[in-house]
């Protein structure tokens, strides 16, 4: 059985075939793939954007997205076998999965971290569990990683650059009221690597780099594919040449669960903010975020304005991939 | 483009083509005109009956509606330009609009006042950021006033009346325990005087006159067809003769935001209630509420539960006109 | 007019029928029988199952649901007639009621109780006061008992071994850390009454017998068709010679609202677990619950993941009982 948890599960060309159907879907969006098929969107966060494109999206192919928006939480999930289920959990994620497989053709899940322990978030477990038990495919609306981003943010840069192989790719950290899900930047950073990107990722100090495990993903890609991996802490360093600027914010790992002593690293470095100074130093770059975002305080009016930001457009291809993601999986 | 967020924005018969449009949708209610179409009904304030038929009514017309209803309230939108969103606003208005046009094709929006400054609430701020950064249709599903509710209650009178101009229309405030949103009321009266008709507005003190605003906008119409607009605080005078009683509560705008010094002159005014007695004085009207109305507080149930009384028929004519505003925006 | 309020109202050929039709649907689960109609599915508690399988449901069947899940609580509701609504209440249920009705073809009511008062909450206001003002079928989603659940039983029952007539049925109690709704207790012991079964109600004490209506109906359903109805507190007793066991949870009606002192009581039969030892005992009995389960406190893996259980058949049939319960009401 096939699930879309996370790109890294899946090759280059099958991605790309799966953006090359979107873009079809794009010229073309009315379809019966998903006809007589229900697909249950499980939302444990709140959401505007997946919540809308996945609901179109299914209906648009034929078919009907059942909304689970569990008000006030979900009753407790255990995830353990083999437990005596006497404390808060109602369910193991065994009969949640088991049941919803009975009632729908595909499940959607939206769990992010809970940002207390980084050791535990990391493993997924919600998302791992759901594939696990669930005898229907399981698509991530987002967890600790966001792949139906990435792959409406590689969809965009196709449409605007063509060829991907070799640009220089920039994953900006970005200030931020407050410590951020790392699930976007995880992603960009992994798709951009998978399709033969040379990769930077300039963040205000080393706490800023991301998880080991999407950095090794990321490596491997990149030097697989004859290409880089590159940290740096240097603005100049990051934006000489890019063809691409991709900001986003997130909390530094080390201080998960105790995000005090992060705050005054993350306010000494509000400069890091895109602005058109710094895209005046990249190779014409294409830029974007994926929303919602800070005006002014991640990106400059001036640059998320200009023609050179793609956020809509990435916003929308959210759509087309994954009414693509569904078709793949349900085909 | 074209929205529908007041009446005042048409004239009398734009709004008389759609009401004869929901008349032919009432005979016969399924159809294609939205076929393929999505409607997002984005409802920043609970709603059954609003929230129901608008999607039964995208549905019966072949559409599909998406609800989307942050649980524990949407995260804060900005709605000035080139300001600094350092706040609490985690996405401006332009992109929460944009994005949605892209995955839709028509947007209703309810927001309701805060209650706290009447001079921010009136600006309607949610509703006309929609309409300014959307590029797909806009719908006011109520905020400061409430144009569906209008148009299902003139037509629910021309289905009881026929002609309408020359008949006197009494919008009666009664008492409620809370001060309520004045969204009603002033719909109410600004439909009243759109349709020809000689408009009494009663209430207990020159306080609880509605927004010089819609008073204008009453006036203009009343003049503009020789028809009359009267406040008055005597109730035998507001009856007598009265063709049409229609009952709300509101606040008093003079004390936005700092209800408890009106709490007095709204218990004061109990007696305000709709009776028989009362509408012994009248022409035999008919009588209606926008529902959900406090039975034996704002109408006797001899009242509501008369012949006379078309609170029914107005709220099933919420599904039929607004299918007819749906078609209009879309055809 | 029919509504689906409780089996007792309907005579076992009836449910049989319903039965043979979930049967049909289950091989041939797409059809047009609600074509062009709407379900309204009110949930004033919380719901995954339920809500994912009626409207899944519908759906299949070419209507359309909306689910109307009012969050923070609906605004109070009204029951009696002729009040003075000056309380809390905003509604009568006559009007929430009668306008569901002008909008929807048939409304699915989920209102569980309050567990305050049991004497208030065994007239099942909610579901008989939209049962009595509807002018559309209704149907019990759960309020003091499940039928819908007790459908899905019954036909998973049918589908493991044929005739159930005769069969020993026994509905135990278990343990729960909470003092539970009895409406599934309630609607199993009914169902396995109906459908000829000899019934065992084992519990701890005599406080967890059901409430006598209850126990009436079962009755006079095993007396009327030569079968029994006994209850008992001992273990071995209710076991040996089982063909069914049915495990369920609930709060002692003697302690209604007044739960501390029923803990301990509760705390003392933990041993009332569903394991393999006692299963021994039984005639080689299919097992089941109606989920969310605690495992290993109501029930232990070893027996919850044998093949004598059925719970995720049982729960899968609620797609299937639930369409044929909208196809009788609306055909």
């Amino acid at each position: 059985m096939k699930h879309f948890l996370n790109t890294y599960d899946y090759t280059r060309p099958e991605l790309q075939a799966m953006l090359d159907e979107a873009k079809r879907l794009k010229e073309s969006p009315i379809g019966e793939a998903l006809k007589g098929k229900t697909v249950a969107l499980l939302f444990l966060n709140n959401s505007l954007r997946t919540r809308t494109s996945f609901d179109v999206g299914a209906n648009q192919l034929g078919g009907h997205a059942v909304v689970l928006s569990p008000s006030g939480g979900m009753w407790p999930l255990e995830f353990e076998d083999g437990v005596v289920m006497d404390g808060d959990a109602e369910e193991h994620i065994a009969e949640a999965a088991g049941v919803l497989s009975r009632y729908c053709d595909l499940i959607g899940v939206r769990a992010f971290p809970k940002f207390v322990n980084w050791e535990e978030d990391r493993k997924d477990k919600i998302l791992n569990g759901f594939a696990k038990y669930a005898s229907v495919p399981v698509i991530n609306m987002e967890t600790i990683t966001h792949p139906c981003q990435e792959m409406a943010h590689v969809m965009a840069l196709q449409e605007r650059m063509g060829e991907l192989d070799g640009k220089k790719f920039v994953l900006t950290w970005t200030y931020h009221p407050k410590p951020l899900n790392t699930a976007v930047a995880n992603s960009a950073l992994m798709i951009a690597a998978k399709f033969g990107m040379d990769v930077t990722l300039l963040c205000p100090t080393p706490d800023y780099v991301l998880d080991q495990r999407y950095m090794d993903i990321a490596r491997q890609d990149t030097s697989g594919q004859g290409r880089s991996l590159t940290v740096t802490h240097d603005i100049e360093e990051a934006y000489s040449g890019a063809d691409v600027v991709y900001a986003k914010s997130w909390g530094a790992l080390p201080y998960f669960g105790n995000w005090e002593p992060e705050k005054p690293i993350r306010d000494a470095h509000q400069h890091f903010i895109v602005d058109e100074k710094k895209m005046a130093m990249t190779n014409d770059a294409v830029v974007s975020h994926c929303l919602p975002m800070r005006r002014n305080v991640k990106m400059t009016d001036a640059v998320f304005d200009s023609p050179a930001c793609m956020a809509y457009d990435e916003a929308e291809n959210r759509l087309h991939v994954q009414k693509a993601i569904m078709k793949h999986l349900l085909g």
